[in-house]
Protein backbone atom coordinates (compact mmCIF):
# COMPACT_ATOMS: atom_id res chain seq x y z
CA UNK A 1 0.00 0.00 0.00
CA UNK A 2 1.64 3.45 -0.45
CA UNK A 3 2.29 6.16 1.72
CA UNK A 4 -0.30 8.38 2.76
CA UNK A 5 0.01 12.21 1.41
CA UNK A 6 -2.30 13.88 3.81
CA UNK A 7 -1.05 13.71 7.30
CA UNK A 8 -1.50 16.39 9.87
CA UNK A 9 -0.12 15.94 13.52
CA UNK A 10 -1.68 17.58 17.18
CA UNK A 11 0.54 17.78 19.72
CA UNK A 12 0.69 19.33 23.26
CA UNK A 13 1.17 18.14 26.81
CA UNK A 14 -1.15 16.11 28.68
CA UNK A 15 -4.63 17.65 28.84
CA UNK A 16 -4.13 20.40 26.22
CA UNK A 17 -7.10 18.93 24.40
CA UNK A 18 -5.39 17.05 21.74
CA UNK A 19 -8.19 14.36 21.40
CA UNK A 20 -10.78 16.96 21.55
CA UNK A 21 -9.12 19.02 18.98
CA UNK A 22 -8.36 15.40 16.91
CA UNK A 23 -12.28 14.21 16.97
CA UNK A 24 -13.97 18.21 16.26
CA UNK A 25 -11.20 17.82 13.20
CA UNK A 26 -12.77 14.33 12.13
CA UNK A 27 -16.14 15.11 12.65
CA UNK A 28 -15.63 18.56 10.15
CA UNK A 29 -13.81 16.17 7.16
CA UNK A 30 -16.42 13.44 7.90
CA UNK A 31 -18.88 15.89 7.06
CA UNK A 32 -17.36 17.15 3.93
CA UNK A 33 -16.75 13.34 3.15
CA UNK A 34 -13.26 13.13 3.41
CA UNK A 35 -12.14 9.86 4.39
CA UNK A 36 -10.45 10.02 7.88
CA UNK A 37 -7.94 8.05 9.60
CA UNK A 38 -6.42 8.50 13.12
CA UNK A 39 -2.68 7.54 14.80
CA UNK A 40 -2.48 8.45 18.61
CA UNK A 41 0.33 7.60 20.73
CA UNK A 42 -0.06 7.12 23.89
CA UNK A 43 2.83 7.19 26.92
CA UNK A 44 1.11 4.60 29.03
CA UNK A 45 -1.09 1.56 28.89
CA UNK A 46 -3.96 1.80 26.12
CA UNK A 47 -7.50 0.37 26.95
CA UNK A 48 -8.44 -0.34 23.69
CA UNK A 49 -11.77 0.68 22.00
CA UNK A 50 -14.18 0.81 25.34
CA UNK A 51 -16.55 3.58 25.58
CA UNK A 52 -15.31 6.68 26.18
CA UNK A 53 -11.26 5.84 25.53
CA UNK A 54 -9.72 7.86 23.19
CA UNK A 55 -9.48 5.78 20.06
CA UNK A 56 -13.71 4.98 20.61
CA UNK A 57 -14.03 8.83 20.52
CA UNK A 58 -12.09 8.99 17.21
CA UNK A 59 -14.42 5.59 15.87
CA UNK A 60 -17.13 7.68 16.77
CA UNK A 61 -16.18 11.21 15.45
CA UNK A 62 -16.42 9.14 12.52
CA UNK A 63 -12.81 7.70 11.78
CA UNK A 64 -13.18 4.68 9.44
CA UNK A 65 -9.47 3.29 10.53
CA UNK A 66 -7.50 3.84 13.72
CA UNK A 67 -4.31 2.85 15.35
CA UNK A 68 -3.08 3.47 18.80
CA UNK A 69 0.16 2.46 20.45
CA UNK A 70 2.08 2.86 23.34
CA UNK A 71 5.21 0.95 25.02
CA UNK A 72 2.88 -2.39 25.87
CA UNK A 73 1.19 -2.64 21.85
CA UNK A 74 -0.45 -1.58 19.23
CA UNK A 75 -4.38 -1.55 18.27
CA UNK A 76 -5.37 -1.09 14.50
CA UNK A 77 -9.39 -0.93 13.99
CA UNK A 78 -11.49 -0.31 10.96
CA UNK A 79 -14.22 -0.39 9.34
CA UNK A 80 -14.24 -3.08 6.43
CA UNK A 81 -13.84 -6.86 6.82
CA UNK A 82 -10.84 -8.40 5.92
CA UNK A 83 -10.52 -11.80 4.05
CA UNK A 84 -8.35 -14.33 5.91
CA UNK A 85 -5.54 -14.30 3.30
CA UNK A 86 -5.24 -10.60 4.41
CA UNK A 87 -4.80 -11.02 7.58
CA UNK A 88 -2.49 -13.92 7.48
CA UNK A 89 -0.23 -11.28 5.33
CA UNK A 90 -0.41 -8.74 8.36
CA UNK A 91 0.40 -12.10 11.04
CA UNK A 92 3.84 -12.45 12.48
CA UNK A 93 5.04 -15.14 9.84
CA UNK A 94 7.44 -17.24 12.59
CA UNK A 95 4.05 -17.29 14.85
CA UNK A 96 1.98 -20.37 15.06
CA UNK A 97 -1.38 -19.25 13.86
CA UNK A 98 -5.33 -20.44 14.95
CA UNK A 99 -7.57 -19.32 13.40
CA UNK A 100 -11.38 -19.83 14.87
CA UNK A 101 -13.65 -20.27 12.36
CA UNK A 102 -14.01 -19.14 8.34
CA UNK A 103 -14.60 -22.76 7.84
CA UNK A 104 -15.09 -22.39 4.20
CA UNK A 105 -11.17 -21.63 3.74
CA UNK A 106 -8.92 -24.47 2.82
CA UNK A 107 -6.08 -24.83 5.83
CA UNK A 108 -5.68 -27.64 7.93
CA UNK A 109 -8.31 -27.84 10.70
CA UNK A 110 -9.83 -29.61 13.02
CA UNK A 111 -13.99 -29.46 13.70
CA UNK A 112 -16.06 -30.06 16.78
CA UNK A 113 -18.79 -32.48 16.70
CA UNK A 114 -21.62 -31.69 18.87
CA UNK A 115 -24.27 -33.53 17.54
CA UNK A 116 -25.24 -35.74 14.73
CA UNK A 117 -26.05 -32.32 12.23
CA UNK A 118 -22.50 -31.14 12.91
CA UNK A 119 -21.47 -34.66 11.01
CA UNK A 120 -22.24 -32.51 7.76
CA UNK A 121 -19.61 -30.24 7.47
CA UNK A 122 -17.32 -33.26 7.15
CA UNK A 123 -18.36 -33.89 3.93
CA UNK A 124 -18.79 -29.76 3.39
CA UNK A 125 -15.23 -28.80 4.05
CA UNK A 126 -12.03 -28.99 2.91
CA UNK A 127 -8.58 -29.61 4.84
CA UNK A 128 -9.78 -31.45 8.16
CA UNK A 129 -7.46 -33.09 9.60
CA UNK A 130 -9.29 -34.41 12.92
CA UNK A 131 -12.14 -34.07 14.92
CA UNK A 132 -13.38 -33.18 18.30
CA UNK A 133 -15.97 -34.92 19.71
CA UNK A 134 -18.44 -34.06 22.60
CA UNK A 135 -19.08 -36.67 25.15
CA UNK A 136 -22.72 -37.84 23.62
CA UNK A 137 -20.89 -38.07 20.50
CA UNK A 138 -17.64 -39.68 21.98
CA UNK A 139 -20.05 -42.75 23.00
CA UNK A 140 -21.05 -43.42 19.70
CA UNK A 141 -18.83 -46.53 18.31
CA UNK A 142 -19.60 -46.76 14.60
CA UNK A 143 -18.93 -42.78 14.48
CA UNK A 144 -15.34 -43.98 15.55
CA UNK A 145 -15.03 -46.34 12.93
CA UNK A 146 -16.46 -43.81 9.92
CA UNK A 147 -13.93 -41.27 11.19
CA UNK A 148 -10.88 -43.68 11.26
CA UNK A 149 -12.11 -44.87 7.62
CA UNK A 150 -11.79 -41.40 6.04
CA UNK A 151 -8.11 -40.91 8.15
CA UNK A 152 -9.22 -38.59 10.78
CA UNK A 153 -7.66 -38.21 14.11
CA UNK A 154 -10.33 -38.03 16.87
CA UNK A 155 -10.54 -36.87 20.16
CA UNK A 156 -12.27 -35.94 23.15
CA UNK A 157 -13.46 -32.43 23.26
CA UNK A 158 -11.12 -31.95 26.35
CA UNK A 159 -8.35 -33.67 24.59
CA UNK A 160 -6.33 -30.60 24.74
CA UNK A 161 -2.44 -32.23 24.61
CA UNK A 162 -3.48 -34.94 22.04
CA UNK A 163 -4.64 -31.77 19.84
CA UNK A 164 -1.82 -29.91 20.19
CA UNK A 165 -0.16 -32.69 19.70
CA UNK A 166 -1.40 -32.88 16.09
CA UNK A 167 -1.01 -29.93 15.26
CA UNK A 168 2.58 -29.97 15.65
CA UNK A 169 2.52 -33.12 13.04
CA UNK A 170 0.75 -30.52 10.66
CA UNK A 171 2.91 -27.67 11.07
CA UNK A 172 5.73 -30.51 10.84
CA UNK A 173 4.24 -31.18 7.53
CA UNK A 174 3.66 -27.53 6.82
CA UNK A 175 7.95 -26.64 7.47
CA UNK A 176 8.42 -29.84 5.50
CA UNK A 177 6.53 -29.18 2.68
CA UNK A 178 7.93 -25.29 2.27
CA UNK A 179 11.25 -26.38 2.88
CA UNK A 180 10.89 -29.07 -0.20
CA UNK A 181 9.09 -26.80 -2.36
CA UNK A 182 12.38 -24.66 -2.56
CA UNK A 183 14.78 -27.38 -3.33
CA UNK B 1 6.06 -10.06 5.28
CA UNK B 2 6.49 -13.47 4.54
CA UNK B 3 3.42 -15.93 5.03
CA UNK B 4 3.02 -17.59 8.25
CA UNK B 5 3.33 -21.86 7.57
CA UNK B 6 1.93 -22.77 10.79
CA UNK B 7 -2.10 -22.41 10.78
CA UNK B 8 -4.62 -24.09 11.86
CA UNK B 9 -8.59 -23.93 11.84
CA UNK B 10 -10.66 -24.71 14.96
CA UNK B 11 -14.13 -24.68 13.49
CA UNK B 12 -17.49 -25.93 14.10
CA UNK B 13 -21.00 -24.59 14.45
CA UNK B 14 -21.88 -22.13 16.85
CA UNK B 15 -21.55 -23.08 21.17
CA UNK B 16 -19.18 -25.74 20.00
CA UNK B 17 -16.92 -25.16 22.29
CA UNK B 18 -14.38 -23.07 19.49
CA UNK B 19 -13.05 -20.07 21.82
CA UNK B 20 -12.37 -22.69 24.43
CA UNK B 21 -10.69 -24.79 22.86
CA UNK B 22 -8.58 -22.24 21.04
CA UNK B 23 -7.73 -20.89 24.32
CA UNK B 24 -6.66 -23.90 25.52
CA UNK B 25 -4.55 -24.40 22.60
CA UNK B 26 -2.79 -20.99 22.98
CA UNK B 27 -2.15 -21.55 26.40
CA UNK B 28 -0.29 -24.74 25.84
CA UNK B 29 1.40 -23.34 23.18
CA UNK B 30 2.68 -20.40 24.97
CA UNK B 31 3.72 -22.46 28.35
CA UNK B 32 5.89 -24.71 25.35
CA UNK B 33 7.58 -21.09 24.58
CA UNK B 34 6.35 -20.88 20.72
CA UNK B 35 4.81 -17.08 19.81
CA UNK B 36 1.19 -17.45 19.00
CA UNK B 37 -1.04 -15.40 17.21
CA UNK B 38 -5.16 -16.00 16.44
CA UNK B 39 -7.57 -15.05 13.91
CA UNK B 40 -11.16 -14.36 14.88
CA UNK B 41 -14.19 -14.68 12.19
CA UNK B 42 -17.11 -13.29 14.23
CA UNK B 43 -20.72 -13.64 12.06
CA UNK B 44 -21.79 -10.72 14.51
CA UNK B 45 -20.62 -7.63 15.44
CA UNK B 46 -17.84 -7.82 17.51
CA UNK B 47 -16.83 -5.86 20.62
CA UNK B 48 -13.41 -5.48 20.87
CA UNK B 49 -10.99 -6.61 23.35
CA UNK B 50 -13.59 -5.68 26.27
CA UNK B 51 -13.07 -7.57 28.95
CA UNK B 52 -14.75 -11.40 28.49
CA UNK B 53 -14.67 -11.30 24.97
CA UNK B 54 -13.07 -13.40 22.63
CA UNK B 55 -10.10 -11.55 21.65
CA UNK B 56 -9.60 -10.49 25.18
CA UNK B 57 -9.55 -14.70 26.32
CA UNK B 58 -7.19 -14.87 22.96
CA UNK B 59 -4.92 -12.40 24.43
CA UNK B 60 -4.79 -13.38 27.89
CA UNK B 61 -4.35 -17.05 27.42
CA UNK B 62 -0.88 -15.67 26.07
CA UNK B 63 -1.48 -15.03 21.80
CA UNK B 64 1.37 -12.06 20.97
CA UNK B 65 -1.47 -11.08 17.78
CA UNK B 66 -4.17 -11.45 17.34
CA UNK B 67 -7.16 -10.13 15.00
CA UNK B 68 -11.18 -10.46 14.85
CA UNK B 69 -13.13 -9.40 11.81
CA UNK B 70 -16.66 -9.15 11.01
CA UNK B 71 -19.34 -8.00 8.16
CA UNK B 72 -18.61 -4.28 10.13
CA UNK B 73 -14.79 -4.43 10.90
CA UNK B 74 -11.74 -5.60 11.68
CA UNK B 75 -9.60 -5.32 14.54
CA UNK B 76 -6.10 -6.15 14.84
CA UNK B 77 -4.40 -6.33 18.85
CA UNK B 78 -0.93 -7.07 19.16
CA UNK B 79 1.81 -6.91 22.22
CA UNK B 80 4.62 -4.96 20.26
CA UNK B 81 4.68 -0.49 20.42
CA UNK B 82 4.70 0.03 16.13
CA UNK B 83 6.58 3.17 14.93
CA UNK B 84 4.83 5.91 13.15
CA UNK B 85 6.35 5.13 9.70
CA UNK B 86 4.93 1.54 10.00
CA UNK B 87 1.49 2.46 10.75
CA UNK B 88 0.93 4.95 8.10
CA UNK B 89 2.04 2.37 5.18
CA UNK B 90 -0.78 0.21 7.02
CA UNK B 91 -3.03 3.23 7.07
CA UNK B 92 -5.42 3.80 4.00
CA UNK B 93 -3.47 5.84 1.46
CA UNK B 94 -6.33 8.03 -0.06
CA UNK B 95 -7.72 9.22 3.69
CA UNK B 96 -6.26 12.42 5.51
CA UNK B 97 -4.52 11.31 8.32
CA UNK B 98 -4.70 13.22 11.78
CA UNK B 99 -1.99 11.75 14.20
CA UNK B 100 -2.48 12.69 18.35
CA UNK B 101 1.26 12.91 19.78
CA UNK B 102 4.66 11.75 18.16
CA UNK B 103 5.69 15.17 18.69
CA UNK B 104 9.09 14.35 18.08
CA UNK B 105 8.32 13.46 13.87
CA UNK B 106 8.62 15.50 11.86
CA UNK B 107 5.14 15.70 9.75
CA UNK B 108 3.56 18.85 9.20
CA UNK B 109 1.92 19.79 13.24
CA UNK B 110 -0.47 22.07 15.45
CA UNK B 111 1.08 22.48 18.75
CA UNK B 112 -1.44 23.32 21.58
CA UNK B 113 -0.48 26.28 24.32
CA UNK B 114 -2.09 26.48 27.24
CA UNK B 115 0.59 28.01 29.30
CA UNK B 116 4.12 29.61 29.41
CA UNK B 117 5.15 26.33 29.46
CA UNK B 118 3.98 24.58 26.41
CA UNK B 119 5.89 27.67 24.53
CA UNK B 120 9.60 25.49 24.71
CA UNK B 121 7.88 23.02 22.04
CA UNK B 122 7.73 26.16 19.95
CA UNK B 123 12.08 25.47 20.18
CA UNK B 124 12.10 21.86 20.66
CA UNK B 125 9.61 20.35 17.48
CA UNK B 126 10.45 19.89 13.91
CA UNK B 127 7.59 21.06 10.92
CA UNK B 128 5.02 22.99 13.21
CA UNK B 129 2.93 25.06 10.91
CA UNK B 130 0.12 26.26 13.68
CA UNK B 131 -0.59 26.99 16.78
CA UNK B 132 -3.45 26.84 19.24
CA UNK B 133 -4.03 29.00 21.89
CA UNK B 134 -6.15 28.39 25.39
CA UNK B 135 -8.07 31.77 26.63
CA UNK B 136 -5.49 32.56 28.68
CA UNK B 137 -2.69 32.63 26.44
CA UNK B 138 -4.42 34.07 23.51
CA UNK B 139 -4.66 37.65 25.24
CA UNK B 140 -1.40 38.04 25.19
CA UNK B 141 -0.41 40.36 22.86
CA UNK B 142 3.66 39.88 22.48
CA UNK B 143 2.45 36.28 22.10
CA UNK B 144 0.49 37.19 18.66
CA UNK B 145 3.58 38.91 17.63
CA UNK B 146 5.98 36.19 18.48
CA UNK B 147 4.40 33.98 16.70
CA UNK B 148 3.54 35.75 13.94
CA UNK B 149 6.78 36.57 13.55
CA UNK B 150 8.17 32.77 12.66
CA UNK B 151 5.00 32.73 10.71
CA UNK B 152 2.84 30.43 12.20
CA UNK B 153 -0.66 29.96 11.97
CA UNK B 154 -2.23 31.14 15.72
CA UNK B 155 -5.42 29.71 16.07
CA UNK B 156 -8.35 30.03 19.08
CA UNK B 157 -8.55 26.86 20.38
CA UNK B 158 -12.00 26.31 19.37
CA UNK B 159 -11.56 27.58 16.12
CA UNK B 160 -12.59 24.02 14.42
CA UNK B 161 -13.05 25.61 11.22
CA UNK B 162 -10.22 27.79 11.05
CA UNK B 163 -7.64 24.91 12.20
CA UNK B 164 -9.28 22.36 9.50
CA UNK B 165 -8.89 25.01 6.52
CA UNK B 166 -5.54 25.34 7.64
CA UNK B 167 -4.46 21.55 7.05
CA UNK B 168 -6.14 21.51 4.44
CA UNK B 169 -3.45 23.53 3.13
CA UNK B 170 -0.96 21.78 4.16
CA UNK B 171 -2.70 18.75 2.58
CA UNK B 172 -2.96 20.81 -1.10
CA UNK B 173 1.09 21.77 -0.48
CA UNK B 174 1.58 17.89 0.19
CA UNK B 175 -0.35 16.98 -2.54
CA UNK B 176 1.44 19.38 -5.16
CA UNK B 177 4.80 18.76 -3.62
CA UNK B 178 4.04 15.27 -4.61
CA UNK B 179 2.79 15.55 -7.69
CA UNK B 180 5.84 17.92 -9.21
CA UNK B 181 8.31 15.17 -7.54
CA UNK B 182 6.96 12.78 -9.83
CA UNK B 183 7.54 15.40 -12.76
Amino acid sequence: MSMPTCIYQIVGYKNRGKTNLICRLIDYWHAKGESVATIKHDAHDFEFDRKGTDTWLHRHSGASWTAITSGNGTAIVHSRPEALADLLQLAPSEAIILVEGFKQECYPKLVLIRCEQDLELLQQLKGITAVALWPEMWEKAELHTMLESQQLAVFELDDTDGIAAHTKDVFQAAIFNRATSKL
